[in-house]
């Protein structure tokens, strides 16, 4: 027997008050219960998001709100350009062309963050509508620096929209949409906000808010300006994932209650640990410039099969981690520890790893990632 | 204290085992546990839809899925038809108009059931790529008989594709959408299948499935060709709502030990006894024509406030039930009957309402409602 410890870069694990709060019998959403339960949601998410204005909530998930900020900011034809450093990148390239973006890709080895010089003479001509990136691109840990595109986009095509998927970086880390005068900003229920998956948040700046009311896009479900007006009186458009949303009132609450600069310091905290583990373990952290606080994505050492240590993590000792995707299947692997995770969490995962990798044929001493996470816990 | 009843037209209530389902750590999606568990719930929907063809799984609520079946079958500039005999109706009609289809409306008096031969008569030219309906129009209460509207369809313009929102009839009554011909059926979570909100299911015919490699309409998130591919592999292509699925496995373990026949028994028999006490409590069921078996709209009686209906129910006797949607505010009230719920709740909302109708003004036999539900539950 081994029990059960989820350390993916998402879905993450609930904390049993939220998952107490989504098995409470369903409440009707048509009700001043619900709107008063919605409320507090709004403002805890525009605590979270340290943004005055309004953070729409969905049902959907992470992909939806990503679409939303294409569909919603844009019309067909418009220019715009991706920065596209991993699979995530390549998302909203492939969105933006499905609505008939004329899309530039400004290309980032992966592992790397994009330069912002680079951003600068791509944009300086003026005439992208938007750029999209994202703050963490959960599939190579690399984070990419959003607050200094967004001053970068300001300097050279000042009406351009910055639009940063920040999946796993909201709860993360310090990101402020607000006053590092970002224009759209998303994120989805299953990372730092420990929830099941099936919401989907986005955060508009006014600017952004008037380019909905221009956009040619088509939208419904995720049009908007139509969730802004039903969310101001505290319901939604459509029917909301009400069970959801009850365990995003618990999960608020627990985050407010731990405060946001001690759950930023707690995750840069378990980031450090797991790579002075990983280093201490002989093994190379991939991504190189800005790492993630979110997740660590570990380069597979020469000689292993790099599909097996996911495997072998998940069958032998019931960790669960993930692995590479797309061209990076079988290179690397990648450790969550965001959200409900603590130094326990990494101790379990190091200490699994440890073993998996000595059975696979990578020398490692035994105990020497744990004494490296320890040291940095002591810190 | 008052225990809580919710008797509304949807959400309806989630059984323990589906709540303590959804209530487990979560699993990782990309997992061969997450596998087996989906080609257990895609067995079980195509067991549900009486269909071979794969139901796709959305994590969106039902207008999401609505969407699904505008933008994946149509391009921009098709004529459609929606019949329209109510706020979902026009619903299908938003829609249309979003996604630029040339949108003609056959209106319904609100409670009526669509004409059959008036369908027949408007798509005759063949000109129509598609003709939207409701299967069940939850805003009335009434269902338009989409078995003999396909006919029609087969008939007088053979090509044009027959989508139903049955969100509130799949899992309810005896709906098959093969056997019928359909093109596409469209439910929700939470109704007959007895979880929160959160998950869309889509059913499309081979005949959709290549109107839909021809759409020309913008969509991603909602792309159901993607969607195929992948759940297909017992995967979905973006994140799903794992713990609505866990749910999902459970709630369709559950119908499948009851059966479809007795499932279907069951809503009439609830149907017709609720029909039966609001009779004897002299109101006037709402819909005439074809009525639904998952809820009944009931006229405000003359001389009572029609809001107060509902509000009451909820404040005074713990009972949620709905009022009436856009210009039927005030008019109607509508209990829904349908899900996890058995004679006892019909009784609870049938005890519930003698109670407040008293308190409101409208004399109503305490009691008469109540013997009217046990005889017909009698029969």
């Amino acid at each position: 027997m081994r029990k059960y410890h989820l350390m993916a870069p998402g879905p993450t694990p609930v904390p049993h008050e939220v998952l107490e709060a989504m098995a409470r019998p369903l409440m009707h959403h048509r009700t001043e219960e619900f709107e008063a339960l919605f409320e507090e949601v709004r403002s805890g998410l525009s605590w979270l998001y340290r943004a005055e204005g309004d953070v729409i909530v969905l049902a959907a998930s992470g992909s939806g709100g990503m679409e939303a900020s294409v569909s919603n900011l844009l019309s067909p034809g418009d220019s715009v350009l991706v920065v596209e450093g991993g699979k995530f990148g390549e998302r909203w390239t492939e969105i933006c062309r499905a609505y008939g973006m004329e899309t530039d890709v400004l290309s980032v080895e992966l592992g790397r963050s994009v330069g912002i010089d680079e951003v600068e003479a791509r944009i300086r001509d003026g005439r992208h509508r938007a750029i999209f990136v994202q703050a963490s691109e959960t599939s190579t840990g690399a984070k990419h620096d959003v607050k200094k595109l967004a001053e970068a986009v300001r300097r050279a095509s000042p009406d351009t929209l910055v639009v940063a998927d920040a999946i796993t970086a909201i709860g993360v880390y310090d990101l402020r949409p607000e006053e590092w005068d970002l224009d759209a900003v998303i994120t989805g229920s299953q990372k730092a906000l420990m929830l099941p998956p099936g919401l989907a948040f986005v955060w508009l700046s006014e600017r952004a808010w008037s380019a909905a009311g221009e956009s040619k896009c088509p939208r419904y479900y995720f049009d908007l300006r139509i969730e802004r007006k039903s969310q101001a009186k505290n319901t939604t458009a459509w029917t909301p994932a009400i069970s959801l949303v009850a365990g995003l009132r618990a999960a608020l609450d627990r985050m407010q209650k731990e405060g946001l600069e001690n759950i930023f310091g707690r995750h840069a905290r378990l980031a450090g640990a797991t790579r002075a583990a990983l280093w201490a373990m002989g093994l190379e952290i991939f991504p190189r410039d800005l790492l993630s606080e979110s997740l660590t994505a570990v380069r597979v050492p020469d000689g292993i099969d790099g599909k097996a240590i996911p495997r072998t993590m998940q069958a032998e000792q019931g960790i669960t981690i993930a692995g590479g995707q797309g061209e990076m299947s079988g290179k690397i692997f990648r450790i969550g520890h965001m959200g409900y995770v603590d130094e326990s969490d990494v101790l379990a995962a190091v200490g699994g790893l440890e073993r998996v990798l000595a059975g696979l044929g990578h020398g490692v001493n035994p105990g020497s990632g744990l004494a490296a996470a320890q040291e940095e816990f002591g810190k």
